[in-house]
C-alpha cells in the first residue's frame, strides 16, 4: 500500500462547471466564516461580530500570557517580545477597512471552489498596536533584507501543502511611517477576539486581508522575496482559465468599491428589498485601497440619469471607509438598484467582473433588488 | 396589471431535491448568519463574535436611549418600561447554551431550503436581565391570559406574509422561576451586541433560538393560543413529505447533541483533519433541553467498542453545555469519529436523522473525518 499523505485530504484548487451549486464543502467554510450582514452598515466602526471573518485553518488557542512575537533573520539583535514589551512601545491607533481578497467570489461564472463570499466580506475596525517600523528598529534590519515574513500560528493544510500561514511585506514598505503597518493588540480598545488573531496579528492598511497575518508570532528579515504558498501559490491574479501554469501577479491593494445598506426590509429567503413609494434615503460605505473615494453614483435601471450620493471626506481616517447617501423617489414595480465607486486615481467598479481563477479582487458593482409597493 | 404584493418577492417554501447544490438564496443566509466554528468548542462561554447568529429580517437599528418595552393585553396594569426602570428589578445571571432549530437541515436529504446550517448553530453566554415573572408581576396579569406574546423589531416578509417577528409562550410555563425565562439586557457582562437583541431579548432556557425572541419591544398577554406565523406555520415539525396541509407539532426544547472539536490540523477546503498516531485527546461539549446530559460516546469507525467520555456535572449551570473528554488512540489511516450524546431521560442522538418538512431538531450525530499518518 502506498503511505497515506497529506495529499490525500487536499485536492488541488478547482474551478466550479456553469450550474453546479455551492458543495457541502464551501458551505463548511460559509458557516464557519462570516460577513457583514448589510445593514450593518450603518455602524462607522463595525460592532463585534459583524466584521466579516476568514480563517484559513483553526482559530488557534493561544493565550497572551507568555506569548512572543520572535523577530530574526536579517538582523543584528534577534528579539523576543511578549505583550507588556509591545506594550511598551508608543502605541498608535488606525481605523481601517479590511476586506478580504477573496470577497465576490461566489458571483463569477464559472465559479472558483473556495470561501464562496458574495458581497459581504468587509468590516471596520480601530486597530491599536505598534508601528511595524519601531518593532524592526529596536531589532536593527541588515541592508541585505529585502522583505520581512509574517508567520502566524494557525497551521494546517491547503492544496497539498502542511503550512503554518505565512506572508510577506516589502521592505522599506513595511517599515514606512505613511504605510501605517501595525503589530496589533487591541480591536475598538479591547483585546482583540480570538477570531481577529488574539493576542497580536499584523495590520497592513490598504490591503485586502490575507496581509494582516493573524496571531502574530513570528518575523523574520530575508534577503530574496519570500515565495511560500500565501504569496507565490495562493493569492495571485491569473486571468487565464486555460493555463494553469500562470504565476499571476500578487494580491495586493483593494479595488475601489461601494456598498449599500438594502433600503426597506427584506423577505426572508429571497433578500429582496420591500420599499413604499416616495423618498428613499440610501445609504452605505465606500472604499479603495489605492487611496480616497472620489465619487459614488446610485442608478436604478430605469433609464433615468444615475443619482450621485453625498461622500463623507476620508481626511480623519484616511484607511476607512467613507460614508455615502443619497435620495431616491421610488416609483410602485420592481427596481435594480446598482452603485458604484470610483476613487481618486480615477478606478472606477467594474459593471461585469473580469474573471481570474482564484476569484480575487472582485469588485463588480453591487446590485439590490427593490420591490416597491 | 394585477398589483404586485409582497407574495412577489417571497416563495412558499421548498424542498430541494437530491443532487441540488446550495443555491444562492441560501448561500446569501450562510454569509448572513453564521456558526460557531467548532474549535470554538474550547470555551465554555462563546467570545463576542464566535457564538451562532441567525437573523430571519435585517437587524434592526436600535437605541437603548428612549427604548420601551410594553406589556399589555391581559392584565390589570399596562406597562412601558424603560431600560433603567428594567435594570431597577433584582438582576439575575443564567449561563445559557442556545441552538438554532435549523441546525442540521442542510445535511438531510431532500434538503428543506432555508438558512443551510451544517452542525455549528450554537452558543453558549451568561444572560443577565429580569425573570419575566417579575415583570408580569408588575403588569398584573389576568386570571384569562393563557399566553404572553413576546414582539421584536425586527420587521419583514416570509412566505409571503408581512410581519414583526413574534412568537409566544404559555402560561404559567413562562412566569414559573424554575423556567428561567428572562428578559436579558446584557451578554457575557456587556450590552447585548445588534445582532443579539440590542437592548432587550427574550432568554428562554432549555429551548430552541427561535422562543429568544431578539429586539423586545412589547409583551401582550392574551386569552387564546398565539397562531401568528412563527408560531403556528413556522417552527412546526411536519414528519411527512406529502402532506402540505399537516398542521405538524410546535417546536419547543433543543434535542440532546453532542459536538467534537475536531482534533489534529484541517485542510482547508475538505475541513478534513489530520492527527499523528498515538494518543489523541478528543474534547467537545453536549447539552439536551430536557435535562442533564447523562453519556457521551465516541466511535472510530473500526469495529472497536465506542470509547466512554467523561462528562462535567451540569450542577452549576444546569441549563449550558457539558464538557466532555476521552482519549482516542489513533492508528495510521482514514477514519470517522462519530460522537454520541444521550440524556438523562434517555434520548440518544439518532445515528441517522428523521426528516421532516422544515427542517427542525436535526441532531444526528456529528461525524468527523480523519486522516491519521
Amino acid at each position: 500500500m502506498e503511505q497515506a499523505s497529506v495529499g490525500d485530504v487536499s485536492g488541488p484548487a478547482r474551478v466550479a462547471p456553469a450550474g453546479e451549486g455551492i458543495g457541502q464543502e464551501e458551505l463548511a467554510l460559509a458557516a464557519r466564516n462570516h460577513g457583514l450582514p448589510l445593514e450593518a452598515l450603518r455602524y462607522e466602526v463595525t460592532p463585534p461580530g459583524l466584521h466579516y471573518v476568514l480563517v484559513h485553518y483553526d482559530i488557534p488557542a493561544t493565550d497572551a500570557d507568555g506569548w512572543a512575537l520572535t523577530v530574526g533573520g536579517r538582523v543584528r539583535t534577534p528579539l523576543s517580545l511578549d505583550l507588556d514589551a509591545l506594550r511598551a512601545f508608543p502605541a498608535v491607533t488606525h481605523r481601517v477597512t479590511m476586506e478580504c481578497a477573496g470577497n465576490g467570489r461566489a458571483r463569477l461564472s464559472p465559479r472558483p471552489v473556495s470561501q464562496p463570499w458574495l458581497v459581504e466580506a468587509v468590516g471596520t475596525a480601530d486597530w491599536t498596536g505598534v508601528p511595524l517600523g519601531l518593532v524592526l528598529e529596536g531589532a536593527g534590519v541588515r541592508s541585505d533584507a529585502v522583505e520581512a515574513v509574517f508567520t502566524g500560528a494557525d497551521h494546517g493544510v491547503e492544496r497539498g501543502v502542511e503550512q503554518d500561514y505565512r506572508r510577506s511585506l516589502p521592505l522599506p514598505y513595511a517599515t514606512a511611517g505613511d504605510s501605517g503597518v501595525l503589530v496589533a493588540y487591541a480591536m475598538n480598545g479591547l483585546p482583540l477576539p480570538p477570531q481577529h488573531g488574539y493576542p497580536l496579528r499584523l495590520v497592513v492598511p490598504g490591503w485586502y486581508g490575507m496581509a494582516h497575518v493573524k496571531w502574530l508570532r513570528d518575523i523574520t528579515l530575508v534577503d530574496a522575496p519570500f515565495t511560500g504558498f500565501q504569496q507565490s501559490v495562493a493569492y495571485r491574479y491569473r486571468w487565464s482559465a486555460d493555463d494553469p501554469d500562470d504565476p499571476g501577479e500578487p494580491v495586493t491593494r483593494i479595488a475601489p468599491r461601494a456598498l449599500m445598506a438594502p433600503p426597506g426590509f427584506p423577505d426572508f429567503m429571497s433578500r429582496t428589498r420591500v420599499v413604499r413609494p416616495g423618498p428613499v434615503r440610501l445609504y452605505g460605505r465606500a472604499w479603495s485601497g489605492h487611496g480616497a473615494v472620489a465619487r459614488v453614483e446610485v442608478s436604478a435601471d430605469d433609464g433615468l440619469p444615475p443619482i450621485p450620493a453625498e461622500v463623507a471626506s476620508p481626511q480623519q481616517h484616511p484607511w476607512a471607509w467613507q460614508a455615502w447617501s443619497c435620495t431616491w423617489t421610488a416609483t410602485p414595480g420592481r427596481h435594480t438598484l446598482t452603485v458604484r465607486a470610483t476613487d481618486t486615481e480615477g478606478r472606477a467598479q467594474p459593471l461585469e467582473q473580469p474573471w481570474n481563477r482564484g476569484g480575487f479582487g472582485n469588485n463588480e458593482v453591487q446590485r439590490v433588488a427593490v420591490l416597491c409597493l
